[in-house]
């Protein structure tokens, strides 16, 4: 990596943010625990383990259909912790506001705050306040960390992913990003459309209980679901195959990237996951992420298989195949 | 609280600060964790407690003499955590970085993280990193969070300390303060000026191990030694005496505040810690704090006593009392 300056794509969680986090943020900090790359650590204690994950959250607009920064900061810092295979339990919270920001603002993103972590049974035990002074900042940021124990018999990790394993994505693809870009851009439709911005800790433990085998869970968030299977194809060193007419995607928002030319494969969810299980455990956890609120249109999507490791190959809905890669590029920058 | 705009003041560590985080946060986030307001949360699990803790660095500038944002954020978790009584084992990073940043200094900032997460022993296991638009935040904003075990024998609270308690603070006031305050200002001096941003783990294990019975521990930051201490009194519900003549000032920093009006009793420190200490281990925990490369100028600067309760009075240089109240108004916006 040169030293040159910054992009907007350095921040996409695509292909650029890989090269920065791999060729500078990971030899540095250098360890096992952070090199294992999950969606956030997974620490071994005295007695068992711990999940522990940060994420900073820089959302523009601060309110958007569906929620706003303060839930969006607790579902998914909880969502990052549940798909480790913790149990979330407590939060962090780092604020950084602008000079001039409207305190009647704050208190509606705190409350949302606090009424997402008591949805998710999580506590807010720590926090540290910074203003910085008017043009420092663009009105709030938010970082959430958090952390939970992991059940002794749950062993998940990107890297565990098998052939013959079934993929489950839990719901429709890209309503979060579309729901900002809309936003964004003052685009009205007749069809609301809003983020899926959700804990997801209930369905982890139902689908874990069911399925305790499960292999691998992850929220396809900056990226989408190609970059998030991508990663797993190559830390697993499997390969993937999809089926683009089992990928489920709302119609109104399908309108919207048609409009817009983008891809739903790689927009930000909020309120989804993908988990790869093990073919016999797979109706047992497909089952309990459809008895889940967040979770009604679960559905297969592919399998894992030994061909072409590292790569995701998607059957396209007028029977081509088509090579899946990560996203290069941001698509959307702050959308979470 | 009125429905007002965010004033610097909110982020200065002083009373307006202490206004927003007690009529806004703690009631949203409700929970006794949470408002025991220690520099971190002591977190009851199945075996012991954990010191958990998370603070956000948006210093301008990033690079100063003695530091740059990136140890200074390291230091500050590792120390909020150390105050609670916790052994500092893992740490989170959250970036956030503008568009356009050079990539050498990141390299230089993520180096200086590594340096000091070595030097303290801890590990970082996770991070996040955003990339904001040009003009969206000012350079790079850094968020560390972190946690660690705290030993049995170990019970630290800013409501522990009783009237004939000893307070050490560990050397000089207001290093950091004034010397971010000459770099921003440009200021030029004989003698050289720099932050005292430094990890005192080690000093507080030291200190807990020949003095296991200390009340409080406390790194006074934003709002320097004055509020503090302030903080203290109000929450042990004690009056404090405190002596001008024992407060220990560098030469060279005290003729900055004098120049520029600052009281240093309420100018911002990195690397120092107070700490409020039954009378019959008072000694051993100076002579271990001496020992430390970070406390040669550790000394007693005053006394709990049962007056005055929640009012810390100082005894001015030329004989007279003065009444030391929380700071009131922002001396330096982004000094952290």
């Amino acid at each position: 990596m040169k030293d040159q300056s910054i992009l907007l794509d350095h921040g996409s969680g695509g292909k650029l943010s890989n090269e920065l986090i791999n060729s500078i943020l990971m030899p540095a900090f250098d360890n096992a625990i952070l090199e294992a790359q999950e969606d956030g650590a997974i620490i071994p204690i005295n007695q068992g383990r711990l999940a522990f994950s940060t994420d900073t959250f820089v959302v523009d607009p601060i309110f958007f259909p569906g929620g706003n920064i303060g839930d969006l900061a607790v579902h998914g810092t909880v969502n990052d912790v549940a798909m480790c295979g913790g149990v979330p339990q407590y939060l962090s919270v780092g604020l950084i506001i602008e000079e001039g920001f409207e305190i009647s603002q704050l208190k509606i993103i705190v409350a949302s705050m606090a009424k997402a972590a008591a949805a998710a049974g999580v506590r807010i035990v720590t926090g540290d306040t910074k203003v910085v002074p008017k043009g420092a900042c663009d009105k709030i940021f938010i970082n959430t960390s958090g952390f939970g124990f992991i059940p002794d018999e749950i062993n998940l990790s990107a890297s565990l992913a098998k052939p013959g394993d079934r993929i489950i994505l839990s719901g429709n693809m890209a309503d979060h990003g579309v729901t900002i870009l809309t936003q964004r851009e003052s685009l009205e439709f007749d069809a609301p459309i809003q983020s899926d911005s959700a804990a997801l800790n209930t369905m982890t433990a139902a689908m874990l209980k069911a399925a305790p085998g499960i292999h691998v869970l992850r929220d396809p968030t900056r990226g989408g679901v190609g970059t998030t299977l991508c990663e797993i194809a190559k830390k697993s060193n499997i390969g993937m195959k999809i089926r683009e007419k089992d990928l489920p995607v709302d119609q109104s928002v399908m309108g919207v990237c048609d409009l817009l030319g983008l891809d739903p494969l790689y927009v930000a969810n909020e309120g989804k996951l993908l988990a790869i299980v093990p073919p016999e455990q797979a109706e047992a956890a497909l089952e309990a992420c459809k008895q889940d609120v967040h979770g009604k249109k679960a559905r297969f999507i592919g399998e894992v298989v030994a061909d072409h490791p590292g790569q995701v190959v998607m059957q396209t809905a007028i029977g081509g195949a088509r090579m899946v890669d990560m996203l290069t590029g941001e698509q959307l920058p702050r959308i979470c």
